[in-house]
């Protein structure tokens, strides 16, 4: 049995390290690569360099940016009085994909996971208390897994010692639309009937 | 609604093209690079800028080879006089993996495909018919589609009129093992019927 030659070997290594990519795939990502003109490929890898160097986080929300304040905390129409507190770069991403919310974010880097060793301090989370002069409302959208509740839970706690008369609230959980509820796990079953709405 | 910094954008164009990358898993492997040390993906570019440069094919079987002459065909051991067709250097790696072909190979680049205006021209075949000297057994593994079926009935046909001794023999097809007759298609029955076996 004759092996892949050591270039086509080594790249495979490299994309079965990203997530959700197995081996498998990992091989004919490469050798479709292969079919590529040559300068798709180089393109792809001054791309792939140009990432880190370019892409910093904001010092205001830690959202990703290429400058030293994102576009949205730089928006002169964004409200500053509402944050919205999210785990990760990529879920703020996917609310600005949606469109509606004109606040700005806080992007705590992760939640608290004492399995994993993640502690409060690994977080910006003393940053986000730091920037609570001037704010109305504080959206807590960390998600809705075990983690992220228990994150949510020790923000508002903290928050409303800080700052009492700061309105908090929870990002709304129960059924997906397009969810069937035969196939709804109980966690998400008794959520949505505790967070029901009037008619 | 705020997009994504531009470098983070060109780079999830970049993956979006790879076949069976979507644009939501192209934006999670983009933000899954940012959370990586930067010599990962450093290294990661580096290897794919390698790939080309690198991958040349066989000037023999015009399978993927780092060397003018790829292992297999340098290799003194495997048997000259058994060559085995396949379409893609991806297909070679594939039947190398499974071992027990002790012959060499024969790449096409593709099948004949006149929807794609994939002639036998733009395939290896004459290279094919060039190096049939000492030849004693053709193996004909294009894959069991449409284009691989015609490909296959083209190239014994050319085969028998050059050299009328050679053993001509085609992969067998029938149901992949561990699959269910009740789903199995028509044509994948049809042929599991035609291609039985006394045991």
């Amino acid at each position: 049995m004759t092996d892949f030659p050591k270039s086509i070997k080594s790249l495979v290594e490299y994309f079965e390290r990203l997530p959700g990519i197995g081996p498998k795939t990992a091989v004919r990502l490469v050798f479709y690569l292969l079919t590529t003109p040559k300068n798709f490929v180089d393109d792809f890898a001054l791309n792939l360099q140009k990432l880190k160097t370019m892409v910093k986080t904001c010092e205001i929300c830690f959202g990703v940016s290429e400058s030293e304040i994102c576009d949205i905390c730089k928006n002169e129409k964004r409200d500053k009085s509402k944050i919205c507190v999210v785990e990760r770069s990529i879920d703020l991403m996917a609310i600005e994909k949606v469109g509606g919310f004109d606040g700005v974010y806080h992007v705590l880097g992760g939640v608290i996971n004492p399995l994993e060793h993640i502690s409060p301090d690994d977080l910006k989370l003393n940053e986000l208390f730091d920037r609570l002069e001037g704010v109305k409302e504080l959206i807590i959208a960390t998600n809705p897994t075990m983690e992220g509740e228990a994150t949510a839970l020790y923000i508002s706690k903290k928050v409303r010692e800080i700052k009492p008369s700061l309105l908090i609230s929870r990002i709304g959980r129960g059924l997906p639309i397009g969810a069937d509820i035969e196939f709804a796990d109980q966690a998400t079953l008794s959520r949505a009937f505790e967070g029901r709405q009037k008619i």
